[in-house]
């Protein structure tokens, strides 16, 4: 079982931008730090750009930066934006269900329960929960891309 | 965010096995009733055989049958053998993590937290809360091969 690497993304992404707030991010800053596809990556920023959750500012020294403040970016909100879905057995997908069970069976309820305790968990967490707090210049710079020093881009 | 394809085979073999209990099913017999590939179907079985769930009886009139008593198959320990893993993002993979927020981060804490609340849910469910009661005759029809007559397998 896993989330999709457009949430990983995504939730790098929006980690990245509130550890720089003082500052305007680039997508390709984001897609060289963690050696990431550029293009991949655009998608997931217009994603969120679209949600409210990064805005874009234009121009020569434009860049992303959050749409919104961190506490207010809860992350169950988020992963049900970025998962395409949720679809644990067949028989979640109402045009694809062939499973002869499905009709006399609580399978679906219990993967269903079990989803949404998943889901209860993270929407208890906010985005500033996830990321160093601000006023700890110390660990903040963890997160800075002067992290290239200690660990190259791996080859491709 | 998805259950695999073959968690979600053993679990239908299994309830299968479950409301058959007075015969022994074939492989052939649930890959037809599912119309899915009985090559991977054979692989999910003989995992299940490993780990105890279903037992074969060898010989001409043989068959498989429940390793162990429906009240006594805990789901949430069967999806823990047949999922691969449970990497919600980059960080949970030791060997391939490349994510210079690793360090200093809590999302690999907050998505295991999430995880974990989906596998309690599970770990409270036994393969018999999941099939029709027995001693109910004409619920359990509904999981015979009849249903063939209205629902016929799709073409190939």
């Amino acid at each position: 079982m896993r989330l999709t690497t457009y949430t990983d993304y995504a939730l790098r992404t929006l980690m990245y931008l509130a550890v720089n707030r003082e500052r305007l991010v680039t997508i390709q800053d984001i897609a060289t730090l963690h050696t990431i596809s550029k293009n991949h990556l655009t998608k997931v920023v217009h994603h969120l750009g679209q949600i409210g959750l990064v805005t874009t500012v234009r121009g020569r020294n434009g860049g992303l930066k959050l749409g919104a403040e961190p506490q207010d970016i809860n992350i169950g909100a988020l992963v049900r934006q970025t998962e395409t879905d949720f679809h644990m057995a067949e028989c979640f997908d109402r045009e694809g269900n062939r499973c002869v069970f499905a009709s006399n069976c609580v399978l679906e309820d219990t993967l269903g329960a079990a989803t949404a305790a998943y889901l209860q968990v993270l929407d208890g967490v906010t985005l500033d929960k996830l990321v160093p707090a601000t006023g700890r210049p110390s660990t903040v710079s963890d997160f800075q891309p002067m992290v290239f020093t200690s660990r190259p881009p791996a080859p491709r």
